[in-house]
Order: structure tokens, then sequence, then C-alpha cells
């Protein structure tokens, strides 16, 4: 696994071809248009926002994975407009968008999954994604650069593109899995399966949004992929929040080329491993490069009555403004842990409550430990990366997740106004 | 109605004594013992705060409540220190207290309410305030000043006292209501009754939290007493968050004298507006002087499901650090304000939402209004206080709901590692 933003060529999943171009749908002129296209038909997966108002590409994509029984062969992602609270023209621009880059492909419309991330309530310049695809064409490659551009274009308020990757063998064969995703505010996936309830419609979206887009050479059924995902984004991307804003866009995508040759059923743990140690770096990156970020929080829950209740626990210490406050200032300031753990809704018993940052133990039974030392505390709260350990003593339940503080840059950077 | 920090004389209940003293527990040196005695017996309902973890006085006040069935002669709140995180100790500390106080003024012990804010983990310094009580005794009087001087001493982060009144008539006879309360921070109230399910136990609180202590001549029983004020906090203290965190000594206590002699049984309107009066405009001022608050927003959440989805979309707007963050910056993002409705829980429509800045309709049919003016719509959010009006068109829930934006200065505030 690797977080650097240019994987070696082995590592990169074989029977895609990817590339981004500069189709002027970014006011910055940097690249916006990002295509990734299978050699041949791949079976698909995704999970999408649980937000009840939802995005015009959210809504294509759920509607042409049902039509082509989760069989793609592209996907168009554009950064800079978010195609939402643009109505039934929105969804007809999606459409277009897509029909466009399927005569381009050679495949069908229902076959390419549209994606959108960017500013709001402005009509998405198809023509402009339409015009583009030719030179997309010319440039689709399955090259590492070609990957990391995909990974540069799909950016909006990100600093830096986020890629990983990982192998694994399966009956002799080399099996590849890589990522790429974008997003840095309005993160707290809460990803549902296009079977989920949750109503469909356009509605605006915003600036940030998590896209996520996985690829593997292994040849999975797109029931088996479904399932494999929906186990993997339980434990990875559902289980981040930089603001505990849910966005309208949120979208995870796998694909399975299966040109690797490897066949992979259900229940095979290491094509499980290898997908999950993609996610969880993957969302790790989001956290750190979140809007504002100068530290980055693991959150250990555990002794909960069950792995929900425990969950409970690390959202309510992931959203409370106090706490995320005290950590962008260091503050060793557990009261905070103790009151969101208190009003959470998990059960809990005060007086067995027990919490150490790392291995420093910091409160038992409720009060403060006898081991405390503040000092240390306020040091070990230095580090740009640290852990926290809650144990509710009250059962089995446990959970890890990943956050982050709240700081005045990032109040500055989402309360400017520029227009 | 007034919130001025000084009442009239003919406004202040009747059958209370009240004084303030310099006890030595905030480290400023300023007055932070404060104290209520009632002339006769007086019936008292209280409400705290739904958090799992709980300070000492909360659960002494419960307690007490409960063992003198709903009559009480004096309430003492001291500021400074929250008697928290304090164990077994803390809460003998709080009875100690209680026990002192009611020698001082001659009743029993479980007459005697305490409630505390200020510091955590660090032992109530108990005798300070039991070596206080003379002085206490000595300065208490029926007088605004006094009155005045306990709204100011139990006041930590808080910028300025707060004080409200209403009267009424019955049976010939003036009523009187007043109130006093502090909080700027850790203020998301989930106020419960006493006999509402909560464990209970000492843990941690916090330098914020909200008590509010309501005072009238009226003769109510306590029982109905205990009626009037869960129906006014539901829609008062219970409807307002400035950071989403519920502190961990949140209490709300009412005595009513009878000393006006008008008899008020359940049911009477115009005591229950008078109630209403008082506790909404020191709901509403908690928000104004919440910590680093630069814009109070009043939501008005209508056409929901339910009166319960109403809430929830409430709170999610409330909650939401990009709207939070949008309104500090006087930034007219409705597409926030779409996303914080989408993931509330309430059931939504996205295409039939629309948005209103006051007057300015800013979104119909879940899209931008034709008559959408961004720059009337910047100017609106640049008043200090504003409201904003969202109506889902899928039913007739509505509510009120009162917050305040996010800002550089609250990060500060509640970031900074003073130790």
């Amino acid at each position: 696994m690797s977080d650097t933003s240019l994987i070696a060529s082995e590592a990169l999943p074989r029977g895609f071809k990817f590339a981004a171009v500069k189709a002027g749908v970014k006011p910055s002129g940097k690249p916006d248009f990002a295509v990734a296209v299978a050699q041949r038909i791949a079976s698909a997966a995704a999970m999408f926002t649980a937000n009840r108002v939802q995005a015009a590409p959210v809504t294509i994509g759920r509607r042409h994975l049902e039509r082509s029984s989760g069989l793609l062969r592209a996907v168009a992602v554009n950064a800079g407009n978010a195609n939402c609270a643009t109505g039934a023209a929105g969804l007809r621009a999606a459409e277009r968008v897509c029909a466009a880059a399927a005569e381009t492909f050679g495949c069908e419309g229902h076959e390419v999954f549209p994606s959108s991330t960017g500013i709001i309530g402005v009509p998405l310049p198809e023509e402009k994604l339409v015009k583009a695809l030719p030179e997309v064409k010319r440039r689709l490659a399955a090259t590492p650069e070609a990957f990391s551009q995909f990974a540069q274009a799909i950016l909006t308020t990100d600093n830096r593109a986020k890629i990983a990757h990982a192998t694994m063998e399966a009956g002799g064969k080399q099996v590849r899995v890589a990522g790429v995703c974008k997003g840095a505010g309005m993160i707290h996936p809460q990803l549902v399966s296009p079977s989920a309830p949750g109503a469909s419609g356009s509605g605006p979206g915003l600036h940030a949004t998590m896209l996520v887009f996985l690829f593997t050479d292994a040849a999975v059924h797109p029931t088996a992929l479904d399932r494999y995902l929906r186990e993997t984004v339980e434990v990875s991307f559902n289980r981040i929040s930089i603001d505990g804003d849910t966005s309208t866009n949120d979208t995870v995508l796998l694909l399975a080329s299966g040109e690797s040759g490897a066949d992979i059923w259900a229940d095979d743990a290491e094509f499980a491993r290898a997908l999950k140690e993609v996610c969880t770096s993957l969302a790790k990156q989001i956290v750190a490069d979140g809007e504002g970020v100068t530290h980055v929080v693991e959150l250990q829950i555990e002794g909960a009555a069950s792995d929900a209740d425990a969950l409970k626990v690390a959202k309510a210490i992931a959203h409370s403004p106090l706490v995320k406050t005290a950590w962008a200032g260091c503050d060793p300031n557990w009261g905070r842990l103790m009151a969101a753990t208190g009003y959470s809704g998990a059960a809990v018993d005060p007086e067995k409550i027990a919490i150490w940052f790392g291995d420093l133990q910091i409160c038992v039974d409720g009060g403060r430990s006898p081991a405390y030392d503040e000092h240390a505390a306020h040091q070990y709260l230095q580090q740009l990366e640290y852990s926290i350990r809650v144990a509710l003593g009250v059962g089995e339940g446990r959970c890890r997740f990943w956050t982050s503080d709240l700081t005045a840059e990032y109040v500055r950077i989402n309360g400017e106004y520029s227009t």
C-alpha cells in the first residue's frame, strides 16, 4: 500500500485506461474532466449518499447501474460544477454527457457512470464536456501517469491528490486494487446501497463532496462485488467525519475488469483485505487533507453495549465543536469527551468510563486518573496524528473512527463570502 | 417584559430574598455564590440535562426535590467550580453546602437546591461556600439590586447578566414571574423531568453550562408547576443551540412562593403565557451572548410531516458547521441548508422545499427561486438577528428554533489551551 500520488506500473489494475483534460469547467483552468474506460465490460458496484437531497449524477448513476445490471464500461467525472439544484435539465445534461461518452468509447449510454462535484445551482456546461471527449479518447492510457492525472482532475478544495493501492494473489495470479478519491469538507459520508430507501431527485450539492473511484482487475460477479463494497465502505468511508455534514453528491464506485484472470468469489478474505486496505488509506487521506485540519484523530471506542452504540459515541465525539476546538488547541480537556459520550445516546455508566490518549491513561472510573499527567497529555496532543481510546465498560461493542480538529482556518475557508 | 439587568421593584416576585457574595471560588475574585431564599416553603419544579453523565449538584438537586415532594426553601448556586468528576466526595460536598445553608436559613437540608458551574475535576471548595453563608444571610434582600447581583454571580464565560420578567392578573391579583440564567457555550439543552429515565451519577461537567432560575409569586401546586415548566421549557430552552453540545450540568428550577395570593390551577393560559415570555426571552439572550456569536438566527420550519420532523430539520441546520460558518460570512449559501435538511432524517421531498430569508424567497421547488437576488440576500444576512424559514411542503409539522453562527472567535475561545 502506498499513499504517494504516482503508483508503480505493476500496481495499476489491468484492463482500464485513464485520462484527464481541461474541459473549461473549473474557473481556474485546471484539469476538470476525468474519465476511466474499461477495455471490456466491467463488473460494477456503487454506494451513494444517504442524504435525501441528491444531485443529478447520483440519480443517473443509480439508474444506469440498475439498467445495466451492474456492468459498466466507463466513468466520467467532472469537477467545477456539481450539477445540483438543476432540476430536470440537470438530469438531461448528465444523460447527454453519458450518451456522448458512450458514442466516443463504443458502448451504451447506460454503461457510462456520471459523477460531478463543484459549485451548485449553475447549469452543467455539458457541451464543454462533450466537446472534450475526443481529446479524452486520444489521451486514454493504462499508465500510472494517466491514473494520477485522473486523481488530480477530480479535486476541488483538496490540497493534494489521494491515491492508494494494494495487491493480492489468487490462483497463482496477481490481483491489483487501486483507488482515487476527493473530499476535504462536507465530509460525513453515510453511504448506502442503491437499493436502500431514500428519495431520489435533484437538489443542490455543494463545493465539497466525497467521490471515490476504485478499480480492480479481479474477475468478480456484480453481486459479490456489491457485497465486498458494502462491507468495506462500512468500516472505512462510513467511519470518517470532518464536519458532520453529509453531502448530496457522495459516491463510491468500484469497477472490476477481470483482466487479471483471477476469479474472486464471495467470502475471499484476501480480496476483502486488499480492498479494505485501499479504502481505509483513502478514507484517512481525506481526513488528513480536510479543510483547515491540523490534527487527525483515530477514535477507538470499546466496551460499548453494542457496535452501534460504539459508533454513536464516536460520532458524538467527532461532531462535538467543543471537543474539536480543544483538539485544535492541544487541550487535554477530557471532560468534553465525557460530556459527548454522555449525550451520544449510547448506554453509559459514567462511573465505568475510562479514557486514554495513546498509552496515557487520562480518566478512570469516570474521574481523573491518578496517573494523569497534564503536561504529557498536552504534549501527546501536539502530534499531527494520534489516537484516543474511550472504554465504556458495559459490553463488547467497539469501533474505529477517524476525524479531525476544528480550526479557525476551517471557519475562514467556509465562512468567506466570495461571490 | 424586559431584558435589562435591573428590573422594576414592582416586577420582582414577592416572597423571595436574594443575595450574592464573593466566596473566593472564582479565581477572578468576582461574586461567585448566589442564594435565593423563600420566606415560606415554596412549590418547586425542575428539569435537568438529559446527558447521562451528570454533575454532583444535578444528582443532589434531583434527590432533594424528590425527598421534599417539590417543596423548597432555598437555592444555592456557585460559579467557578462545577463540582464534576468529583465522585462520591463531590456528592458529599454538595450535601454539606445544603446542610449548612439549611441551618443558616432555618429549614431542612433537602429543602435546599444546589447548583454549580465552572471548572471540572477539581474538588468543590465547600468550606469557602459554608464560610460565606453568614454574609449571604446578612445581604439577603427582596430588591431588584439583590436579584441583579444574583444574576451576575452565576455567570462564567457570559459577557452579561440575563434577566427577564413578566406579569399577569389572576383573581384581581398581580402575579409576577421573573428569571435569570447563565450560559454561553456547551449550549444545546435537552432537559427532561427528574422522573425521566437517565442514569444519575457524577462525572465531569465543563466551564459552560445552562443554569436557569425562575421565580413567581403565584400559588401553584408542585404537580401543576411541574407541568407548566415542562411545557414551557420544551418550546424555549429545548429550542436553542449554540454548539450542539449538551452539558452535564444543565438545570432549570422554578420556585413559586404563593405570596401574591393568586391561586393558579392547571391550564391557566395567562400564567403559561407569562412563563413562556420569560423563558423565551432568557433562551434568546443565551444565544445572543453565545461564545463568539455575531448572528442570532430564528429558524422557522414548517410543512414537515410532524412537529418532531420539523425539529429534526431545525437541529440539523443549527448544528451544521457549514451552515453556521456561512452565516458567519453572511454568505447566502442555501445549498448548505438544503443538504442539512436532506440529512436531517426528516421525511423530505427535495422538489417541494422552499426557503426564505425573512421575506426574501431564496429557493422554490428545491431550486433557486426566480426572485433570488444574491445581493439582497447577502445584505439581509448582515443583520445581527434574522429569521430563516424552511417549508418542506409535506405536512403540517412546524417549530421555531434559535441558534447562532460559528465564528473563528468561538474556535479561539474554546481552542485556547490556558492551563
